[in-house]
């Protein structure tokens, strides 16, 4: 229907003031922002599609996102003509030409998340609306082994929030999953092949558990094996979770980065 | 005058919302704030003093304030209290009971401050208000040189942005002065027994003009030998600089940390 090619735009968000990624009538979203200006800038109605759907509060310093388009702009201009239309909180950050037969949300082999926790009995101002604070000391070493225990390829059905039986499957394949200190503060790393919805929220509010000593490594492996919707969580807040890298079978070009 | 004994805080905050530490005629600050929540905590209207006053938008991870009280409480419980009272920006990290006589703003032996430069063409909506961005390529290593030969005991006069009559010395004591890159940023570092108004503000201009090649080893040297306002700079924006940490010639205790 639509000739010409796509732009594939790798982009940074604080998604604090945004009801997710995702167009909803009338609130806020980072999808809206990027039509409204990619339509300033080529004076074209066009659909933006992202590789990832973040939640509501969820930021994003590597989300992928591309749309169609007829206009003949220079890759690298669309990174400058669309942060002159963009609000402070999103940013284009590198951006390229593919094919437009290029499927951003189906290509890519994995996502990367970090969910950020401040281990600390007071609030952390520098870091507000960035990480979740957890007052009592957690138990890193624990933690990260039970981290251990999601690499693979596993049913996660437990680590939903609701029934999720409009999902064709549960299953997803962990490559990695780590939780380190990083200064004051406790980092869950965690890379998949795609995520279930609230799932890496749901695997902190787990882990946070296992920190505090309320669950041991054998009640975090039976979470899994349960494959039973909400035994996960309580659902980590959306202000710590951040997708940092959505990786293709093929690296995007460097040509405007 | 007032009997009872001090109390010390190291407080933590975002400074993009007030206009400075110090109390000003009807603009928002830091202290206006502290003496605030304190006045709620403990019904006393008190004087609060910083031992170093931040300028309008500057933050602070370290920043040790303290005031004169009759109140009994424990020092553990002015944290709990004052964060309380203290808006999501400003926070108590840790408090401590002193003699009335200890002396806030004159007793610091050092000052160390961090100033982060976002050093990419693109903005970063996860660092904005953090860090000052410089799209050119920085040269690091000629600018950690030039900041090396701040080191020492010397006049610099050359980096007040105004004349400082009404200063008693421009001499100051620079006990260790670094530029290094942490990810995508450059971060400068420096510690001084106590600073001149925007001293580490000009000196990352200076430094910025040495990084892009505008400027030699040789020149940055010379501003210093000048000893003359205005030479350094220009003044880098205030929402890359945080104070870090004020250090007492005896450790303060770590009883209420």
């Amino acid at each position: 229907m639509i000739n010409g090619s796509q732009i594939l735009l790798i982009i940074e968000y604080d998604g604090s003031g945004y009801h997710g990624f995702q167009w909803q009538n009338g609130l806020p979203s980072i999808q809206k922002e990027l039509e409204k200006a990619i339509r300033k800038l080529t004076g074209e109605r066009r659909r933006v599609i992202a590789a990832s759907r973040t939640d509501a509060g969820v930021h994003a310093r590597g989300q992928v996102v591309g749309f169609r388009t007829r206009s003949g702009l220079a890759a690298s201009n669309f990174i400058s003509g669309l942060n002159h239309y963009l609000p402070g909180d999103i940013a284009v950050k590198v951006a390229y030409r593919v094919n437009s037969d290029f499927r951003i949300r189906r290509s890519p082999v994995s996502r990367e998340y970090s969910y950020y926790i401040l281990n600390s009995p007071t609030r952390s101002p520098m870091r507000e609306g960035r990480a979740y604070q957890v007052a009592n000391p957690l138990n890193i070493e624990a933690m990260n082994r039970a981290a251990q225990t999601l690499i693979g390829q596993h049913d996660f059905a437990s680590f939903l929030s609701g029934d999720g039986s409009w999902l064709e499957s549960t299953v997803r394949n962990v490559l990695s999953a780590e939780v380190a200190r990083e200064g004051e503060l406790v980092v869950f790393r965690m890379t998949a092949n795609s995520f279930l919805p609230h799932q890496v929220r749901n695997t902190v509010g787990a882990l946070v558990r296992v920190g505090l000593g309320r669950m041991n490594l054998d009640q975090f492996r039976s979470i899994i094996e349960a494959r039973s919707p909400g035994r996960a969580g309580p659902t980590a807040p959306a202000c710590g979770l951040c997708l940092d890298r959505v990786n293709y079978p093929v690296p995007l070009g460097e040509e405007a980065s």
